[in-house]
């Protein structure tokens, strides 16, 4: 079954907005097993909007239509769409109380024009998920084909998109399957490094997949500085079977992959380190140089930090890291230095764990030490382990990468620390 | 003129990649004068991007293929140019060349197929920037109208649209004017109290270009976080008669927002509140609590910040508050711990100006506090200011807002008592 999605408003062709609701759309479409061979974006204009649409009926099965929906003379998306019908549109008194309730729960004045959002067009039918004020539609075309609108707020289009539309289309698809993922998030190697890693296992999981026997996909994802993504999809006839083969799938993978994995899906480095350190009963002091912040930040935004992060130093200056750190006077891109900064920080913040980063970000050298290189610390009570990396790219991706190196530098630690206590 | 953008990538379709090089464009032909009515995505499949290229040519004037020009055999676009021009490819001895001495020059062997990136439609001639391995292409069809072919990476392409593209895009359009912008970056209004602050200026505009006489253009650009843009755009025969325009305009916006201009184009809040500090032989210390340390990460990714940027201490459980910061005992979101943690951090660190954040981000209120309020305060010198604001938004928007509220609040602040200094 093919879908194509029609991304409409004049602000995503002026380049306004980057228009991330088609990719993310994509994602859901392929992970659902459905066939996306365009997606094209049109301006606010009904007569480009419609052609737009015939040829993508004609085509596709298809067509998921986001943007044009809200209350605006620009927003044509509904009358587009009855045209493409050849119906009327049709005012729809559900949808009229549902947005004068919004208007008033809010306590704001509901401009008249805002009742236009509850237009249908005849034979279509709204979508029960409406965390907004406009309604998203589904519209069937006379072939058997059909036609869904859904607004641009991503959330609202996500709540759309999950909740109705994709369950809509498996229905129609005659797909009766399940098919769920999961991903596995890695540090520390490339994406060709761990292909490598998992070679023997694809080429088993290809021959399987032959056999015509159940048998979960993977992918790498490379996502920027956050490391890469190991996805695993199941296609099984119920839910419990294919997260039974997903399962299975990822004790397989952690054990090819070991300490490179992570975590699993949404969770991030530093959540990971903050679980790691809250099961062990351990709060954390962060003295950052060459990250400037960025590990404190990242820390500092995992909802629930606050029981276990305890804050940071940021000594950007040398005298900084002498005055209120305790580096020793001497050089400070250095393993001594970087060691020094986690030690002081624990103390100085009286936390039991602490990690540190010093280095060279550019765009310049410093101390005669190239840019890139970056000395990282760890700190556990008082044993103390340190490192030396040499990090590519430009300044903020030296930072960056610098950032989640330590993070993964302390994970590593609490893993051996809780490896020693089990053993 | 009308262009089309079609982007070229089965990972675009899948949503692997983003594809905000095709908005990018979008906002440069914009810029130049030039319509778009449609953008498209289609993936790695010889017969849909010929049937894609055909139906762009049907309705534009000229038309920008993006990527595809890799040496794989998912790399499809010069096959795809030379079908629908009606020609065969031919091997450009010049860019084989340039190929092979590329490989040379980074000590890496060359497979073959590298050479394929060699191979040019005949008739078309290859784009003289050429940062990467892949050309781009110029190729004229029958009809007087061109497809433009451009490698997905997104400063090759940057390179060849702003050297090559837009230049010949505008030749062939006739259009000989030179076309400037500038953006005058705003923080502490709304778009639409912007645009009241602006509304007479813009009516005087329009009436003036009614005459025919030059006139410069004003568009708002939201852009999230970072307060919104206001772009000013002028047309004139010659570069220097359109800067002046520029010039002009910009002295009766700065005129009408006053101080909420806080930079034009690349600047941003930490790089003009830097350049503000180092003006005044200012070094700054920060303290954070709510924003975690974004502050800092903030000011540390501005190029040269060590000169003028000390450190920061994040205080985000309120025992550091207390015992590094000497934070009276009590609440800790209140302006007076605000002007404690500056004058603290500005002890500690041994600096001259400091800023400081407290705040409640959510997802729960602490101290009875609502989630979104947060408190800032500024030391210069001994001399303290403090302000508390109410936010928006969830945990990550309330940390964010309030790091650039702090910010734009030392700004204010130091350009304050250079105005003093200066009476």
């Amino acid at each position: 079954m093919k879908v194509e999605v029609v991304a409409i408003g004049t602000e995503l062709l002026l380049g306004q907005i980057i228009d991330s609701n088609s990719s993310w759309m994509g994602e859901q479409l392929a992970l659902a097993g459905l066939d996306t061979h365009y997606q094209t974006k049109v301006g606010d204009n009904q007569a480009r909007i419609v052609e737009v649409l015939r040829l993508a009926l004609s085509r596709s099965d298809a067509v998921i239509c986001c943007g044009g929906l809200g209350p605006t003379q620009d927003d044509l998306t509904r009358e587009c769409i009855a045209e493409v019908m050849g119906v009327e549109l049709v005012r729809d008194p559900v949808i009229v109380q549902r947005i004068t309730d919004m208007f008033a729960a809010r306590g704001r004045y509901m401009a008249a024009n805002n009742l236009q959002q509850a237009d249908v067009p005849v034979g279509a039918r709204t979508i029960p998920q409406q965390p907004g004020t406009a309604p998203g539609l589904v519209c069937p075309m006379p072939d058997g084909k059909v036609v869904y609108a859904v607004p641009g707020v991503p959330y609202e289009m996500k709540e759309m998109v999950l909740g109705t539309i994709l369950p809509d289309l498996q229905e129609r698809s005659g797909v009766r399957a399940s098919i769920v993922s999961r991903v596995l998030r890695t540090w520390g190697q490339s994406e060709s490094g761990l292909a490598e890693m998992l070679a023997e296992r694809i080429e088993q999981l290809d021959a399987q997949a032959l056999t015509g026997a159940p048998t979960p996909t993977i992918a790498f994802l490379a996502s920027g500085i956050e490391g890469i993504k190991v996805r695993v999809t199941a296609k099984a006839p119920t839910e419990p079977e294919a997260l039974a083969m997903l399962d299975a799938e990822e004790r397989v993978l952690r054990g090819l992959l070991g300490e490179l994995v992570f975590g699993l899906d949404d969770e991030t480095m530093e959540s990971v380190v903050l679980d790691l350190c809250r099961a062990a009963g351990l709060r954390l002091a962060v003295a950052e140089s060459v990250t400037g912040g960025i590990i404190a930040s990242r820390m500092a935004a995992v909802p629930g930090a606050s029981e276990t992060f305890l804050g940071a130093v940021v000594a950007y200056d040398p005298v900084v890291k002498h005055t209120v750190l305790g580096v020793p006077e001497g050089p400070v891109v250095t393993e001594a230095a970087a060691s020094a900064m986690a030690l002081g920080v624990r103390r100085v913040l009286g936390a039991d764990a602490a990690l540190a980063t010093t280095g060279v970000a550019g765009p310049t050298e410093s101390e005669h030490v190239p840019v890139g290189t970056v000395c990282l610390a760890v700190a556990i009570g008082d044993d103390v382990t340190s490192t030396t990396v040499r990090l590519p790219g430009d300044r903020a991706r030296v930072s960056q990468f610098a950032a989640i190196s330590a993070a993964d530098l302390l994970r590593r630690a609490l893993l051996a620390r809780e490896g020693v206590i089990a053993g």
